[in-house]
């Protein structure tokens, strides 16, 4: 006779497989899907969904769960994640869930004729219902403090609203003046990294790159995509996406960044699975890694001491930059409307004015209607921009409309504790930019992978930082290294 | 309140969007999935297999198709086709299926090892249970005539032993002498065909002729796999697959025999989509249509007459090929001990041993352990050749180790039909040879779509072809056809 936990396994073992086809499909989808295949495949994705919903959510799930005596440490991980999950997919009535999921697809088509129309009036009365309906989603969830931590804790177990206002209170203090001051200097030329780019050399050079920094391609592969994304058939498959685009930036640090992603979901044990252990923690975790490969290792000078001559072979009109310029050319900051293509510096600058817009239209002090003045005056006070209209303003982004309000934040804590990770491996390994500049990525690698990859959501993401780093998220790594990196490069 | 009906059909949505996953994550396996990815995805698929499986067969889909009042054709052709495989996938006890299951898992590795191994003796007790297994299936699914006729139903509704048999003594009457008088006559010259062919070239101009002869790319796709294949994921997503060799007619005669498959498919009206009338009616009258496609434009002077031309724009090395020379060159008669890499002419040849020998199986005339030497005795006297060992005799085929065991006629059957379809849309749209002459592809395409893909599962096979062509399946356009061919090529 199977034990409950035994038995609870193989119940969970369908819904994974549920999961994982409904990733697979999504893959697909932003990768090879033709045209024609839409309406069918969003049936299908929405019928397994469905079904993948109903099983996990089942009463006897529930007694299984609640029957389960774990006998070890992974066992009680394992069981502690899968009650965790199961709370938030019980916590909403079905009839809001569908209201959601309806209002979903209505915000979506609205949302992008507001934005080829720049008309935010006419996006305003759905906007508003998604705000209410995240706000009724966080009484469901529950809080204590702040409104925001419920919403916040689905993305980031644990982490809340003061968390994150301690956090961009310190980023903005220091990264504001900065950024303000660089864009007084002469801009830097990076007008050589725009061209026109062969694309199956840059996916060669792309699939090199993440090959040596530690991908492994016989569990994964690179694909391309509109959008870039990793993602997680298991932990023997694991597929990045790229983009190929006029700046040649795009390809290099997308595939970076998906790299740091993928490596962090290659790390789990392989006994983790097809379980609720597999794969990184949390956004903001996994985006310290993603972020760790694209920047600390792949905007570093010592990097490009190593892989310049290669792109040069490649792409032999680079032939004539030198690795300062190079340098100085893929750091350029630049304070910019649009999130998606804002620089290492700036990017926390775009995460703290979503974040405070949201935080404040959750407590009622902004109502939706207002949003664009906010948003511009932000703009302005962070960046010294002002937006020239909403469509390149508060309508940039997609989420909103999709009902993802809440996640941002995890963005900027993705770069604060890329630093204070990096910082706490430098401790035990040494100089990491001397590794670097050896070539030697398997040893960063190596201890990224012991330390956090190979835990998997074993550990709650704070728990995860404190073992880490030996300290919570704190953004003082962060700007020590960010402001050094930067004054540096500015002669400031 | 929705009808039995469109209940049954909200159930069987379900059912779909499993199967749907299952054919993606099968395509995917086959195309780009990492080594790593085989343990998760096999597991991943068994579960979906069970869960469609257990949703397909459940007492609650009985009650609805009994309960089912058709108001339309389209309703009780769709309900025909329900009933059909309900029936179909019902009547195997699950001790058996599970029985099979894990035999055929067991017989794969003994199979590839015995061929490794060419060790036919080792794999003779696994390879007797499977076809006591076929005679168990035979038994449960009823017959009156032969045994032969339960197997062969599954994959070809109606046919029988019989209708195989009369169709191949008239094959073999014809096509075994033929084939032996042009074995005496010298070797054509096909040596140009092997050599380097640059992979992105062959995948363009194999995009190209598939495109030109009417596969649509809005609503499929091409990609590679090692062993070619057409797959459906809805009316609006087909996808071809194809391969690139030393042989340079691989890639060129393979995507025209899948983009065939695909054309089928693409051609049911979007209103089948997502229901069991969805794509082609049965194995043999796909495989008209890949035949038809690849050998009857594919490999006639007229299609030729156009694409040589581009072809030798894309590879300079065929420039000094005349038409003569490369149609006789693609066209070449080899009797050969492997089906697989089978000229148009001997194809058949193949086929019909393996008829003969596993209705032999499984009346009891031959004993499993006696195989190899009723297999060459057989190639012998229909194609002039043995094998020097079983690995290149009876052990070629992968089927049989699955328990595909009474679909082979379907191949010989879709040869024969592609012809008998061909001459009847001949007396409609007059001398096709001169619409390929003059590039019109689309007047075939649309004259198919219009008679035979249009109508999807609608009709069982055998009633599609008396529709389609006025007779039952009838060697005589085909023998007639193949041989003025290969007569006038071999000047006999």
């Amino acid at each position: 006779m199977p034990t409950a936990l035994e038995q609870l396994r193989l119940r969970l073992a369908d819904v994974h497989a549920l999961h994982n086809a409904i990733t697979v499909l999504d893959w697909d989808q932003q990768t090879y899907m033709p045209e024609g295949g839409s309406e069918s495949r969003a049936e299908h994705t929405s019928c397994l969904s469905r079904m993948a919903h109903e099983l996990f959510v089942d009463d006897k799930t529930k007694s299984l769960i609640d029957a389960a005596s774990p006998e070890t440490d992974i066992d009680q991980a394992e069981l502690r994640v899968i009650k965790r999950r199961f709370d938030l997919a019980t916590k909403f009535p079905a009839s809001l869930v569908a209201e959601k999921s309806r209002l979903s697809s209505i915000a979506h088509n609205e949302w992008v004729a507001a934005r080829a129309s720049n008309n935010f009036k006419s996006f305003v009365p759905t906007l508003s219902r998604m705000f209410e309906i995240a706000r009724e989603e966080a009484e469901l969830l529950g809080y204590t403090d702040h409104i925001y931590d419920a919403l916040l804790d689905q993305y980031e177990e644990g982490s809340t609203a003061a968390d994150c206002r301690r956090m961009f209170d310190a980023l903005k203090a220091e990264q504001a003046p900065l950024i303000l001051a660089i864009k007084e200097l002469p801009e830097v030329d990076d007008s050589w990294l725009y061209g026109e780019w062969d694309i199956p050399t840059q996916r060669k050079f792309t699939e090199t790159i993440v090959k040596e920094i530690g991908f492994d391609f016989e569990r994964g592969r690179q694909d391309e995509a509109p959008h870039p994304f990793c993602t997680t058939f298991g932990v023997g498959d694991v597929r990045l996406t790229t983009r190929y685009k006029p700046y040649l930036g795009s390809a290099i640090f997308g595939s970076l960044h998906e790299a740091g992603h993928g490596m962090y979901e290659q790390g789990s044990p392989a006994s983790f699975d097809r379980t609720f252990l597999q794969g990184g923690v949390s956004l903001g975790l996994h985006e310290s890694q993603s972020r760790t490969w694209e920047n600390l290792v792949g905007r570093s000078r010592e990097f490009w001491s190593i892989f310049l001559p290669k792109l040069q072979q490649a792409f032999p009109v680079l032939a004539n930059k030198d690795l300062d310029t190079f340098y100085r050319g893929i750091n350029k900051v630049e304070p910019s409307l649009i999130r998606v293509e804002a620089d290492e510096m700036t990017y926390n600058m775009h995460v703290l004015i979503r974040f405070e817009i949201e935080c404040d239209v959750l407590t009622g002090a902004l109502e939706v209607k207002d949003m664009p003045e906010a948003w511009n005056a932000k703009y302005q006070q962070y960046l010294g921009i002002t937006p020239p209209n909403d469509a390149q303003g508060c309508l940039q982004d997609v989420h909103w409309s999709m009902g993802s309000i809440g996640y941002f934040p995890t963005y900027s804590m993705g770069n604060v504790l890329s630093y204070q990770i990096w910082n706490a491996m430098e401790k035990e390994i040494g100089n990491v930019h001397e590794l670097m500049a050896k070539g030697d990525f398997a040893t960063i690698h190596g201890w990224l992978r012991e330390n956090m990859y190979q835990h998997g959501c074993r550990y709650a993401p704070k728990e995860l930082v404190l073992k880490l780093t030996g300290k919570p998220l704190d953004p003082t790594d962060y700007l020590t290294g960010i402001t050094a990196k930067y004054r540096a490069i500015y002669g400031l």
